[in-house]
């Protein structure tokens, strides 16, 4: 009845402050032009379009057949917390054991339960922009102070601007999210930057966020994150996440790794959100962390095979720069030349949208902007766009940036 | 170093404010007690001793093989759930369609997004108690008002206790929380109980949450839940989950069902908090819906074998009264006369408890008692226990039962 319909009770305020992640919209749209019947090259997707090892759904399989298919304890059984922790402790050189690892369902929820367990409203949070778009959201939603810093290009590689952190930084922050190996930019912590950010840390007595779902994603050198540093390990929560290395995307699984009483209240929340992560997954996440590594070593030479095929071809595109990357899989391509040649404006609203849209009606490449990783920031005046080769194949990838050259230089 | 460690930042307030399940405390001593040599049987648990039906982990198996393992949309995917609406279309008497439904990992997710979506802080909550403890917890956690209501026993079942409804709504109440099918208590709401309450919900223009993971948990008669009465639909989200009737509690899988704009909301949250659920599970879910049913038959009719032992040997312990239940697998007993011929007293603090764990000890029988489920009302009299059927054969509860008896009488 409409007089019911428009009594219906209104929603909460606090929704007003949800963000969500706008690459979706993108994902959308590509799948309506592949419906359409057009070809569509897919460097859009932070997914993988490679198969999680085998090794891993056999361990899955066998727990299911087993009955491993009740409750498990809120921060999940302890087999998979002792083997995080001791893959954990290994490569990040501090001493974590069981009692400092909650398991998640998925590196995500490590975000928004951090953020709760020590965030207060009017708490200034520090977090990268360009960025993933939920640190942003998470901050907005819980009553936070987000207080983005940004990347700058030196030496032909994305850097955090240590300038925009000084300037971000005031007396309410409280809380720093370090993305060492970086979605969009590709960016990979140095040494000499995570020193720097430890000790703002340590100045400021912040909690922090070592959010690394990409830390073990690199092709050369070592992955390094900020809980290394001293004083870190107890102030910084680790977002560990199965989806990238074992290519586990849609299993949702990961960890909260961090003091144990922070990790407590982490479980507390698991407790009233989702009581606890699903148990033969878990059992898969022990395999994966203890079994067999070879799936992992095939996922990051498939992954290096891309990335070098896609640095070559972009950069071989008129107008097109990418600054080098060792880590994640993603590219961030300073395509501002041709985005000028092409009559489209930075300061003109839409103009993104329009470039990004118009490119993959006529060649099929699809990729994310710059708007989907946050706020632009006042005097950015270079336009980049995030080219992602975790979901597609190296043909497909040849053919879309060939149809690319074409179109971009034309 | 010890300076470092005083100085590490504190926890945000509303931690605070965050409650859990005290059950889990239950479960913890029957461990140790197990684990010391001792028999313990099981009723404490609300989890099920019970195997997934084949068909259900074949589906699963099959989707991760075919490479079903990368992200699905926030709301999940579509056959999901299409079957979803479908299904509940069908059993409700409401026409849903698949915006209507937002996939979860479990049905507890519902609850804490449901709160979010539509409650205010300083809002008025309208829950059952005793009742799931994660409702107050919830609430409490996202600054709502508690209002708690109760049950009584009429003509030897437990009834909603409407007088406690009309002493705790208030002007700022806006949200109901109903629980039909109802832990700890087992009862069943008669039609005439939900229209009472839809038409409270229509007076006061009420969010109304049906929390039904217990609907298809039933030995006799049919179950009916609010959202079947007029204006109910519309102001309705249903808590929906896989767990009780397929015997998948630990895969986490569960939906809420409501109107679309809420559903979104709730969805978005999802994007927030753990981008989706895991996508062979969802399509073990539509195996679970669409495939053979015989699986959850058996599992009906297990359950109705043990309520049948369990009721007639709990109603032979000299001083134990059982409410006659239909539905759900818990069984909430007034064991008045067994706690003060034992000598414990209702109003000493910490009597419940020492009753608890000496019957464990003496017994080998663990089981829950009131104060897992809520804050005490004033006005109690009663003591009641929860025993849960789910967690123990036949064999095993006869054998316990045997033992309470002894020892309760004695």
């Amino acid at each position: 009845m409409a007089t019911t319909l428009q009594a219906r009770p209104r929603i909460a305020r606090r929704i007003a402050r949800l963000g969500t992640e706008t690459a979706f919209a993108v994902s959308g749209d590509a799948a309506s032009w592949a419906a359409q019947g057009n070809r569509v090259y897919p460097f859009h997707l932070g997914d993988m379009n490679i198969r999680t090892p085998l090794n891993i759904i056999r361990a899955a399989y066998t727990a299911m057949v087993e009955g491993r298919t009740f409750y498990t304890p809120a921060a999940g059984i302890p087999q998979l917390r002792e083997a995080l922790a001791e893959a954990l402790s290994e490569q990040r050189g501090v001493e974590y054991d069981a009692t400092n690892v909650s398991v998640q369902p998925g590196g995500k929820p490590c975000i928004g339960k951090f953020l709760m367990a020590v965030m207060e409203p009017g708490d200034g949070v520090l977090y990268p922009n360009p960025g993933y778009p939920i640190y942003e959201s998470q901050v907005d939603f819980l009553g936070g102070r987000g207080q983005p810093y940004t990347y700058t290009v030196e030496d032909g590689r994305f850097r955090i601007d240590r300038d925009s952190i000084q300037r971000a930084v005031d007396d309410t922050t409280r809380v720093l999210i370090v993305n060492a190996q970086h979605n969009p930019t590709g960016a990979d912590a140095s040494k000499a930057e995570l020193e720097w950010l430890a000790e703002l840390a340590r100045e400021r007595d912040l909690w922090v966020l070592s959010d690394d779902p990409y830390v073990d994603i690199r092709y050369a050198g070592n992955s390094h994150t900020i809980v290394e540093y001293e004083g870190m390990s107890e102030r910084s929560v680790i977002g560990y996440t199965f989806s990238k290395k074992y290519a586990m995307t849609g299993w949702r699984l990961g960890a909260a790794i961090g003091p144990a009483h922070v990790v407590d209240i982490i479980t507390k929340i698991n407790t009233n959100d989702e009581s606890c992560t699903n148990q033969f997954v878990q059992m898969a996440g022990v395999e994966a962390l203890c079994g067999d590594q070879s799936g992992a070593e095939n996922i990051l030479s498939t992954l290096q095979g891309r990335r070098d095929l896609v640095v070559e071809r972009l950069n071989a595109i008129d107008g097109v720069s990418v600054p080098a990357s060792d880590a994640t899989f993603y590219l961030f391509a300073d395509v501002t030349d041709v985005y000028q040649r092409q009559g489209y404006s930075y300061t003109r609203a839409g103009d993104g949208q329009m470039f990004r849209v118009a490119t993959m009606q006529e060649t099929g490449v699809s990729f994310c902007a710059r708007t989907h990783f946050g706020r632009a920031l006042p005097g950015e005046e270079r336009v980049y766009v995030r080219f992602a080769y975790s979901g597609i194949d190296e043909n497909d990838a040849e053919e879309g940036l060939a149809a690319l050259k074409r179109y971009w230089e034309g």
